[in-house]
């Protein structure tokens, strides 16, 4: 019967198999001889199940998935064998009596807190642990087809939340109501409930609805456009703030199907533009236009950030382009993935050679202080001489 | 303009300097000659902001508060000083200068991720540095009447979600269909966006709905009742299961205003229940009358819970107390505040005085394999002589 409640497809033995041998690799070249993951997200992602465990990856041997609970759950979700377990003293003894304690250990030590490390280098009785989260990375940085299926399945919640933005925004409407009948759309066409942000402080909403004055205030994040919240105890997301005539609301929506998130964005208005908002938009447009035509496998990142940077500097835009003053990000694209701030990032600071099946946001974005945004965002999955739009939805501005 | 969009109090200097000067109390006592506070939750319970910064606190001197971005927006939000930083490194200067950096340090080692812990370290040249976590817990578990008062208003959106939930439940209805409709129901009414766990894959929902055979399924978190979700990748909230006839109907609701979490269940049921959930529910009212006739500043968290198992036992319910088997959970209340993992925990666990201001859930529920759930939740403040019910909404079965 449980089976029978969720709409989403389970994770075949193939993929659990082919990242476990990844993760090997990573490992084996860093000298790695056992990994420890405790991070549910990555659990997810080598088990196919999000239940309460921990997973034992050893260099050589078969990986070692120990279940705290739900038993009958994580059964039925992943493909690997379980050893059920009613405390971290039973793995102890089980990775002591298999020989698994040597060499150099791995652990998540970009999410996993120092409490919780030192309490297992205490079980353990072992010390020599480093960090293993930049191989995760790398393995989890090129989704497989069965993973773009699942984003493109993500991306077609956002198509519908747009569709349904068209219908419901009008003058005089808060931003919170907007994102309230989205939400609920959302949800209805299947949205698993929330995204997840990797790291410390990391937090996000499903929809990000700003508008004028709003889209233009910086937050703490490292974002474009957050929003002002209606809290300063959350300080992002839609506002108190109505929708006026002429004034650009941009929705930031994000998917969320079978763990994967998809990220995109529409500029929508009641009324017209005027010419600033209408010319920072063309100069959007004709960016993605541009991405859309010639990124393709093969091309660096930093590649596909400069060649934006023409088009904004040409329309002497610069001092606008994605955030201005205190606000203002050195990225216009960020990995997509379980977490949306996964690789790779499109910035002019690291150099990334784009390869088939990596899937990032593409977000050029404009803020004129005091005034509004403008902007758009689309995901693309690399392939072979092209990126592929994740989403068909046109990038034009959608008018009410 | 931004403080007008901003729909939540701010939090008054006063409030600040007691919060301040009561860690440093327990600073003192634990020989802690300095804290950094980096968690965003804790960041906001002491200066009052959640922009990206990092707070100081000295045993002696005032506390220093840098502040990365947005300064505008924190320089409005908090009535500490401003240190404005572009980077650690100018923090470190500023430590040094100011002979911060002696005697032993403290940070929040339960949440702050190794590699961010090795980072400050290596940054200070500093390696003195002991866990503060169990003391800001200390310091954050009674809450002032300014933090009452704030709580008050995030039940206020508990009260209104459950009146809409009398009007929304219909026979034929998909739990996640009841969920889309009251989590955008609480966000019109003034709903922070999302809510706030503390840990290490703490991961949670506004909105639970749960009914029948998906109230009984166990999952990952320390929790009665979490639902079966739409996907295995996030295994928590409402799923597609329908509203039956007869079986009731669990919604667990979780409030949030200016950061202050509230967190009730009521029990709904379209047509009759069976004398089986019958009988369970009224132990469930009997329990809460109990406490809320009984409870009160003085008693120990213990003895409330061992009160509630005799009611419990006496109506040979014991099997089906909170949770079975799996997913049997030790405790039957949680502290509430920014975050919906607080202190005191009400099992007989853990020995704990209630103390004048202390807020906790309270939630006898009683789950039947296969069959489906019961229960209550309501949320309580601690007063002089008796315990202070948050919400006003009666704690009878809804009729559909």
């Amino acid at each position: 019967m449980l089976k029978t409640l969720l709409i989403s497809d389970l994770t075949p033995k193939e993929e659990i198999d082919r990242r476990i041998e990844e993760l090997k690799k990573h490992m084996a070249s860093h000298h790695v001889s056992f990994s420890i993951i405790l991070q549910n997200v990555d659990l997810f992602y080598f088990t196919g199940t999000i239940q309460k465990g921990v997973l034992v990856i050893p260099l050589e041997g078969e990986p070692l998935f120990f279940v705290e609970k739900s038993l009958n759950r994580a059964a039925i979700e992943t493909p690997l064998e379980i050893i059920p377990v009613k405390s971290d003293r039973d793995i102890k003894n089980i990775l002591i009596e298999k020989h698994i304690l040597k060499g150099k250990g791995g652990m998540e030590l970009d999410v996993v807190p120092v409490l919780v490390y030192e309490r297992w280098k205490t079980l353990l009785t072992f010390e020599n642990i480093v960090d293993i989260s930049k191989l995760i990375k790398e393995v989890r940085l090129v989704k497989s087809e069965f993973e773009i299926q699942q984003i493109k399945k993500s991306g077609d919640i956002i198509a519908k939340v747009f569709d349904k933005a068209k219908e419901v925004i009008q003058e005089g409407m808060r931003e919170v109501d907007i994102a309230a009948f989205l939400e609920s759309e959302g949800r209805i066409q299947g949205h698993q409930g929330f995204l997840r942000m990797r790291g410390l402080n990391q937090e996000m909403m499903n929809v990000y609805i700003t508008h004028g004055y709003s889209a233009t205030i910086t937050s703490a994040g490292d974002v474009p456009i957050s929003g002002v919240g209606v809290t300063h105890a959350i300080a992002q997301g839609p506002s108190v703030n109505r929708v006026q005539r002429g004034i650009p609301l941009l929705i930031d929506y994000g998917g969320g199907y079978n763990g994967y998130i998809t990220d995109e964005t529409r500029t929508f208005v009641v009324g017209e533009m005027n010419d600033t908002f209408k010319k920072a938009y063309e100069i959007a447009r004709d960016i993605v236009d541009d991405a859309t035509t010639n990124g393709c496998e093969g091309m660096n990142g930093t590649e596909l950030y400069n060649r934006a940077l023409r088009l904004v500097k040409k329309a002497r835009l610069e001092d606008f382009f994605m955030g201005h003053g205190e606000g203002k990000v050195s990225f216009i694209g960020h990995g997509l993935g379980l977490e949306i701030n996964e690789l790779p990032v499109i910035t002019p600071r690291h150099s990334i050679i784009l390869k088939e099946g990596m899937v990032f946001a593409f977000e050029p974005k404009f803020i004129f202080p005091g005034e509004g945004a403008v902007g758009i965002e689309v995901d693309y999955i690399v392939r072979p001489g092209r990126l592929e739009r994740v989403t068909d939805t046109p990038i034009d501005v959608f008018y009410i």
